[in-house]
């Protein structure tokens, strides 16, 4: 359970990499990428063998208005095909589902009538029952499912391990550790995924893991997980994500020596389309404000808000963090 | 000796932070810091509680001229005194001497006549020899010396192993491990790490780590070698340093447990004085560029030149790269 699942030059073929980029990064800019962006994202994630292309959020019209967010809050399946069509590449189509933010038992068709390959639960520790409800749910319509635990920073131990057996138990594919604050470095980001992977060994469930990089560690947590045997791996063009951001794509495919991984139609995608974003003023990545709230395991709102007003003033900033402990 | 030290939340006596602003940063423009930029920057250091301060290079006036660099490449005792005075505080003052450029029988005084503390010894691997003549020289003078071993990633272990073991032979104080071409994951530099721990062990002496963030790792690499037991760790005010830069100090102190250093002296400093140098278009941190010839174990010396020249077609110079592998 301890040892290192590899090495550093050979393929592991249990990999699967999940681009992130319209979902995590949507919450930089309202999912207002243009249609442009995101078809040309999807074409390079196929030509560089990307496993997964998370879409976004499916979330409740009910509870979140359409004109107040761009289509990729919604994922409706005519949006996802107008972008990819049937889909016919290796290349699966996954969306995420928030606990009590999606009204799951009408919005998914079964299927073999949709495009969408993955459904990602998303949930804090409490919510660990309403999540399964939905797995379960959502594993009767068809779909490949993932349960990511968010915030397991905050969390206590006990309760991980107990949402962990719970799930086992389930028909979930993937559980998902979630360093939702960047607040992890590697020695804690491996001492919880070796805790994940001896939760479900034996139970051909797997493993993935998601990072945000408040302390510049998305990249190194990732690869530090990964060689310990977790296999589900987000990543998001230049590491586009809330806040600090996330595991820059780029980073991981030179890391991975699986031939079917290929940087150069990334890096042609990047020249070509991410400049337009930050001319857009759209803001992510590391930066000391993100260090401040990664260091004091906080939710990252201050510091986003902090990134938006274009303030500079660190260390006043720093200081209002520690009072307000 | 695979052990770790220590754990995540105490205080290792042992730990030396280095700042090598000036000396590493001086490479990217130069050395041309104005006064008040490196006596604030000492202040800070002295404030914040970080160990040693290098103030650059103690170059040959015979070798380069003295109207083509700042005054840091040559580090006179003058120039350093202006500075710190007879520098009464905990702090301690390093300069670099690279073996072929320094004119090192002529131009140290002896330590007691010295406000200068360390003398850190450049060398590549084959001028192992010339490097143990200077520290030896350094040694009897009466300063603290060491051995900073470049680009090991390109060398031969063989050669590695050997010379650890001729240092270990000598009044070295401490060897460093270089990773130059930022080309090292987490795994390789704390197997690096160990077989300089292990070739010193019983000595006396220390192992340091000098790390390069061309694939965004040179934090993640620093916390890794220390957990292993490096003790002296390099790190530079937002990472300035040649091409991707180096460890940020400002993550290393948020790291340490030790209440000695403070981050928020830390913060007025950037904030006061490190907008400046990127408004003289003085570049240096993690961009695809450095990406690639970290992951290619190469010299930087064209992705320097690709940024000087505000290139952004990643692509192209990635594939003009691997054309000229």
């Amino acid at each position: 359970m301890n040892a290192r699942k590899g090495n550093l030059m050979n393929v592991r073929d249990d990999i699967k990499v999940l681009d992130a980029t319209i979902r995590d990064g949507g919450l930089c800019c309202n999912f207002d990428f243009s249609d442009e962006f995101v078809t040309e994202l999807y074409k390079t994630n196929v030509r560089c063998g990307i496993d997964y292309m998370e879409f976004g959020y499916k979330a409740s019209k009910h509870v979140f208005s359409e004109k107040d967010f761009g289509k990729w809050k919604f994922c409706s399946e005519e949006d996802i095909r107008a972008i990819v069509g049937d889909n016919k590449t290796d290349l699966k189509i996954a969306v995420m589902a928030d606990v009590g933010r999606c009204d799951y038992k009408t919005d998914f068709l079964p299927k073999e009538e949709s495009v969408i390959d993955m459904v990602r639960v998303a949930c804090y520790i409490h919510q660990i029952p309403a999540a399964i409800e939905m797995i379960e749910h959502f594993h009767r319509l068809g779909y490949e499912t993932t349960c990511n635990i968010m915030a397991v920073s905050q969390t206590n131990l006990d309760q991980i391990e107990q949402a962990l057996k719970m799930l086992t138990e389930t028909n979930v594919d993937v559980i998902y550790l979630v360093d939702s604050f960047g607040s992890l470095y590697p020695e804690n980001a491996s001492e919880y995924a070796r805790r994940y992977l001896a939760a479900v060994e034996g139970t051909g469930k797997k493993i993935g893991f998601h990072a945000h990089n408040n302390q510049n560690l998305a990249f190194a947590n990732t690869i530090e997980t990964l060689s310990y045997g977790v296999s589900f791996l987000d990543a998001t063009v230049q590491g586009m994500g809330r806040g600090a951001g996330n595991c820059a794509i780029e980073l991981l495919l030179g890391f991975l020596k699986n031939p079917k991984y290929d940087l150069y139609w990334l890096l042609r995608f990047i020249e070509s389309y991410m400049p337009g974003l930050r001319e857009r003023d759209i803001a992510w990545g590391f930066d000391l404000q993100y260090l401040f709230t990664g260091l004091l395991n906080r939710h990252p709102r201050e510091a986003i808000d902090f990134t938006k007003k274009h303030r500079k003033d660190y260390s006043a900033f720093y200081q209002s963090l520690l009072e307000n402990e």
